[in-house]
């Protein structure tokens, strides 16, 4: 029944691309201007996922020369200590990019944090000024996975104009921005999520299906126009049948072999392009800064 | 072919009824704590349409007990001189609610002046932070066309949750926020416009279909799912043969009845119930200024 050579799309190799890219302009930015960007990355208390993601991104960050500002704070920190900090980071010219590492604990309003950083500041993107400005269409700090996968996209198939791209989730961390973004890139797009009836039929139309749900398993091979080109941002750590555990998908790899167009791996997919964008986003916004556009209308 | 006894939707009734509500609750603010809220209508420059526009919203504003400020500047008028004035009005413990007529003259950023009005004043909702806390799910003060239309799907159908929702146009004005209310109402939502391919194949299926495209005639009857709903945002004056003009929407109205459960008719559907939403969207406003919650986040 497989008639289609499914291509993988592979993450680490586009995520390498971006990130020596970046690297390079750090270095002739430090070469030439004398300054390189800076990235304050904040981890209140103590969750095991959290840290290695704040270590990866501190390390990263200093691999392609910029500087890194690692805050830990302990888990009962006070919502106004946070902001406070968040205030002298807004406020510190070496530090161009703030990310507060979610989730949060439960003492403390996620929303309000975000909203405090810097919208020039705001390199994951989810602050409402930011959030608004991609609504709008306008220029603006994009969260780093949805942005990963278009990125993604774009490289492997070009213009998006026209194609019908369904996305399966619709999270404010990744579903809602992807929906967005595509529909920029003028897409039409059609939004799934818990509610929706018969998401199979949905996902079945998509020239572009983009699964975020943190289901394993949800999608199906019949659930993939063949050729279609799919996005399985989902990664959920399951366990083997030996003791031990393994990062899956949304989508049940071996049944999209052989239907989809294109897919990405998991993990080896959007994975690896989280963190490049995220570098992708620091230099941006440093250079933003400097330009003295850092207050008012996004350039 | 005529098998469904297709439902007008009576917009200036639903309007009426908002507006009423409106009122009742301006003259009891007025009562119990001697204040009323008050509206700013700013035009720029002398477009036929615009005067229009803005003559009725400050007739209404005063027709509900509301106080309206309506200031008219010349065509020449410079940016700073505009933003200068929204400065003034964001000031004013007077003013609840600031309402900028589009389009502004092509001198003048319209961007920059509407993200210049304070968020909690934005009662048109198009500013980039209340199209931010849509987008992110939270409270929000909404455009008042898109609002509009879901007030009366809501009036109609009850919970919209699981329907599947086809919006055709995604204008920040219209097309992108309906988009985004539906979604936060739980309906499946598809977003087209002019890159979409086979535009009819896809409000073929749509229990809701939404259409703002400004092009009349666009939607014709075996576009319509039978039973669908089917709200017609478009205003176009086209000539008639006898030398007048008419208003008409983007649906095929004739073609429609019979095929659609319900629909708007245009004029006297969608069109009304925009100004009675903005004078809902300045109580609101004013509710929440008088509440000391006029800072920071949305309550
Ligand atoms: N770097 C990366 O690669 C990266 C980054 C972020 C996240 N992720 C992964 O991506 C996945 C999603 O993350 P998230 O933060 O968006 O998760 P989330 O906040 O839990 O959102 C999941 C979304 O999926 C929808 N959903 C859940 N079950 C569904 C079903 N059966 N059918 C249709 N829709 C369903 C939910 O709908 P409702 O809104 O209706 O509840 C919700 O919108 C997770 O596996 C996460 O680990 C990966
Ligand atoms: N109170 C009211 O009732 C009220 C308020 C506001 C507007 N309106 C009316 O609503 C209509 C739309 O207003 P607007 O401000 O949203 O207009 P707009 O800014 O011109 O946007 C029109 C949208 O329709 C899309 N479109 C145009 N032709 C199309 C086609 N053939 N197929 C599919 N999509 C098409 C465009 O796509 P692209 O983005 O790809 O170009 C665009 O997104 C107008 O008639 C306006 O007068 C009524």
């Amino acid at each position: 029944m497989s008639t289609i050579d499914t291509r993988l799309i592979d993450g680490k190799q586009h995520a390498a691309a971006l990130t020596a890219r970046v690297s390079a302009e750090v270095a002739q930015l430090d070469r030439e201007q004398g300054q390189v960007p800076g990235l304050a990355v904040v981890l209140v208390g103590t969750d095991a996922a959290s840290e290695v993601y704040v270590r990866n991104k501190t390390r990263q960050t200093s691999s392609v020369g910029m500087r890194s500002f690692a805050h830990t704070l302990p888990a009962d920190t006070s919502e106004a200590e946070l902001l406070a900090l968040v205030a002298r980071l807004n406020a510190d010219p070496d530090v161009h990019g703030i990310l507060v590492q979610l989730p949060l604990p439960p003492s403390i309003d996620s929303t309000l944090v975000l909203d405090a950083i810097d919208p020039a500041k705001d390199v994951d993107g989810l602050g409402q000024v930011n959030v608004g400005r991609v609504t709008l269409g306008h220029p603006a700090l994009v969260p780093c996975t949805p942005l990963g996968c278009l990125l993604l996209l774009e490289a492997e198939l070009g213009s998006l104009s026209g194609l019908h791209a369904v996305v399966v989730g619709r999270s404010n961390l990744v579903g809602r921005p992807m929906s967005q973004l595509l529909l920029n890139a003028d897409c039409t797009v059609t939004t799934a999520h818990i509610h929706t009836v018969d998401t199979a039929a949905h996902a079945r139309r998509a020239d572009i299906l983009v699964v975020a749900t943190g289901r394993p398993g949800l999608v199906r091979g019949d659930w993939i126009k063949p050729g279609a080109t799919v996005i399985d941002v989902g990664i959920t750590r399951i366990p083997t049948g030996s003791g031990k555990t393994k990062l899956v998908g949304d989508v049940v790899f071996e049944e999209a072999l052989g239907v989809a167009g294109r897919i990405t791996p998991v993990p080896g997919g959007v994975g690896p392009m989280t963190i490049a964008c995220l570098l992708s986003n620091t230099l941006h916004a440093a250079r933003r800064q400097w330009a003295g556009r850092n207050t008012g209308r996004a350039a």
